[in-house]
């Protein structure tokens, strides 16, 4: 019997979630729940539901484990700990800051009602974190450094995009190859925020709009911009639809330390990842996750977890047997 | 109140456990045993007892985990479960094709007495493991690469000093930076064995040796040398001792895999190491496990497990509170 999935919200990340699906045997994509009129909703899948959000309490007992793709700044607060109490969720919660605040919400509407949720799933916060952790409890005397890039930022893209006189814009960051290099070599650097990243923009102005004017108010955008060396370009908008409607991503996190009796030996430890699609990414490690879900549920689990809270074993659907004569 | 850890075998494992608990606060070396004569083992530790392991027994109630440092070839498989039966052990068994009967082993003795074992913590079989099985769960559609270097091979050094007329020798392992490239790029290649690695040997001669038929010997010596491209320096013993006297290693566990509807996404998972001193991180890994080992323990865990089995939150002296805030 396969895993029976929900998907509430059906953006970029909802497609994600719906073909990482296609690609796990043990899965089923059930229904999407849309906040849409679900005429206007049209998905890939021609077996699955398309149902109003406001129906979503119908399919209580049809759905194994429901994948929040809202986003973190106002859907998610509400939503995870609001569904949590009818079904097994997952979200990708990235707010860093208010992540002990939402996982305390979700944590009792969870425990209240036997659920299990699990929060802040994705690449960072997620596999980023995962290998922050690992490191740093292998290396207790080191220093951490995560890079970010080359990809698109959408907050940065967005903000280029409220700007007058901007008719479509897309923002790149990048990091500082000589800065990876130094904190490869060991040497433990300090770096400021100026020399980790760069952020390359391409701009499409509106008819008539003045390029210098906006320039300087890009590059001397406080927060945004200000920290960084930018680059920006303007480029037609047929340039922008054909070279950047991707949305690539990805990073590195690296963590060095000594060990031995005087500390004496060095260690560099590094994950990156490189992403044609950051929404599809996210989306297949989502739906590893919806699979742990779903065990820990079947053994009796509730509450609030994280990635930090969950053996890797739960997210393969391979037996323990398989994985240590295969993988380990 | 400290985590009491118990060594048996102070080779270089040993000692890099030993200088790992100094790294760690909450853990505390109570004891070193070994089959050596005690008085003539010297530890770091001045606060540490050393014993004939003949005594082990004794400390049944003084050792929260005990670390086995012993090898995989004849040791572990006979130790682990003998030991499981009186302490919370960890070892580094790395054979990996031996795996599924030590584990059956390791588990009966554990469950029948109350303990936890976990098998087969290191960087392969351990860190390399999990990233291997966590970006298959994220790529089920996918190719798995591992490449080892630059680094030392005691099993190829071993090798290389069996050869009459050798009297010391050094081997390394070199992963072709080619190959990790066409790797990186997501092409999918089909790479030989002698396609991925390189093997350079340092080696000493005794006096009067032949190094052409030394030479020839090592690179057509079956399974260790004669399916890769290798090169013989010939050097001075004071040359090695002074430039191949480190046990440095590494390696790279490189998975590739599509995304999307059409599998139209590419995406790229790539985890690294680079340790000045193998044993020593290897240690490293050890210890963190050993918290992890107790921590299972102390809440009515029993059997044996691997790195696939563990939250990775039970490695970390953080609360889970802390890991959320700080790390998430």
């Amino acid at each position: 019997m396969s895993i029976r999935i929900g998907i509430l919200g059906y953006g970029n990340l909802g497609r994600g979630v719906e073909c990482a699906i296609r690609q796990n045997d043990d899965m089923e994509l059930v229904a999407v729940f849309s906040r849409r009129n679900p005429e206007t909703v049209s998905i890939l899948t021609e077996t699955a539901a398309v149902c109003s959000v406001n129906d979503i309490a119908d399919w209580k007992d049809k759905i194994d484990v429901l994948i929040l793709c809202g986003g973190s700044a106002t859907d998610l607060p509400v939503q995870t700990p609001e569904y949590v109490k009818m079904f097994n969720v997952i979200d990708s919660f990235d707010t860093h800051a208010r992540i002990p605040e939402h996982f305390a919400n979700v944590d009792a509407a969870a425990k209240e009602t036997g659920h299990v949720g699990i929060i802040s799933v994705g690449w960072d916060p997620g596999m980023f974190s995962l290998n922050r952790l690992y490191a740093n409890c292998i290396l207790p005397e080191g220093s951490d450094y995560t890079f970010w890039g080359k990809g698109v930022s959408q907050g940065h893209s967005d903000a280029l995009r409220r700007i007058e006189g901007v008719k479509n814009a897309k923002q790149y960051t990048i990091p500082v190859d000589s800065a990876l290099e130094a904190v490869r070599s060991g040497s433990n650097p300090e770096l400021t925020t100026r020399e980790k990243h760069t952020r390359e923009c391409f701009v499409v102005l509106e008819e008539g709009a003045d390029a210098a004017r906006i320039e300087n108010e890009i590059k001397t955008m406080p927060n945004y911009f200000s920290d960084y060396d930018t680059t920006v370009h303007f480029i037609s908008e047929e340039e922008l639809l054909a070279n950047h409607s991707g949305i690539p991503h990805g990073g590195f996190v690296i963590r060095t330390g000594s060990t031995g009796w005087n500390k004496e030996n060095k260690h560099v430890i590094e994950y990156s990842l490189k992403l044609d699609s950051n929404p599809e990414f996210t989306s297949s490690v989502l739906i590893a996750y919806a699979r742990a879900a779903y065990r820990l549920s079947t053994e009796g689990q509730t509450g609030c977890k994280t990635v930090f809270d969950i053996a890797p074993a739960y997210l393969s659907p391979k037996s323990g047997d398989e994985l240590r004569a295969k993988m380990l």
